[in-house]
């Protein structure tokens, strides 16, 4: 059982794909098989290093990141992409709307692959890996390098964000096993 | 010179082609070629006639929003596609990002089509058919009937808010010209 954990941006993406050996054990921590970002090329140089306009079209890093999950999806052939659910109240809205649209061209994506998509509420990540639903951004990567006995936290938090995605999914999908 | 108006929405996405016979003209109104709505069928039935789940979700939205406006864009062939700019300040954010998911789709779509792309602010939208950058939803929709002396006022509004959107990026790029 492979779990794709997604955290969407407009800048970074993190991704981070779990391989539990015993999808049913909800307590057996998965192995992480790969973790990373999705970096948007924003204002590097393109694949000829012609620079690029500093600010990139939001359409550009859309495509990018459309391709790159692409790529990722049929690499690691996931059999469930997990991605949190949309929260209505948010704190800083006009920073949710442009990642909205990260998430719409990830959802979109996925719904392309054809693979199974969990959505999970925050709360629920949050619980999943600390037991609690109001831990720190802190805690959770604290958590998250306990728990997988890391030797850092993984950088940037786009990455740890996605491993507990994906431990979340993975453990809501053991627990109805 | 034809231009794409698009109104992106998970409901309901407006469009509307306009062509300008004289597109250096600023106050020549162009001839509506084609207006109408996309209308994501989420609670309708799928192509076999089957009953869908009552909420299909936003992926299946997004899937159906990508297929269609492709579809309308190498149908209609314009040269320019004109969307309203993301605005930080909305009075409701949880709609703004719901319909954001939309928009991101829609501009990977534009983007992958290689049709360029014009932003315009709501208030040019307003300014560029009213004369005011504050005008309502209802002046807005009598204005776009008045224009282009329609018999009736276009219905639903998503259509006339494509129109006007379309007619905004017309009179931006003839000013241009």
């Amino acid at each position: 059982m492979r779990v794709l954990g997604i955290d969407p941006g407009l800048r970074l993406t993190g991704y981070a794909a779990l391989e539990a050996r015993q999808p049913t054990d909800f307590a057996a921590i998965p192995a992480i098989l790969e973790a990373g970002v999705i970096r948007l090329r924003a204002d590097s140089t393109d694949a000829e290093g012609n620079a690029r306009p500093a600010a990139a079209s939001i359409s550009d890093r859309l495509l990018e990141l459309e391709r790159d999950l692409t790529d990722i999806i049929q690499r690691l052939r996931p059999d469930l992409i997990a991605v949190e659910a949309v929260f209505a109240h948010v704190k800083h809205p006009a920073t949710a709307i442009v990642m909205a649209h990260a998430r719409g061209v990830v959802l979109l994506t996925i719904r392309r692959a054809g693979v199974p998509l969990a959505e999970l509420k925050p709360a629920e990540v949050k619980k999943s890996l600390t037991g609690s639903g109001r831990a720190t951004k802190e805690q959770m990567q604290r958590a998250v390098q306990t728990v997988f006995s890391l030797a850092t936290i993984p950088e940037p938090p786009d990455v740890a964000d996605a491993i507990a995605i994906a431990l979340g999914a993975h453990r809501r999908s053991a627990l109805s096993m």
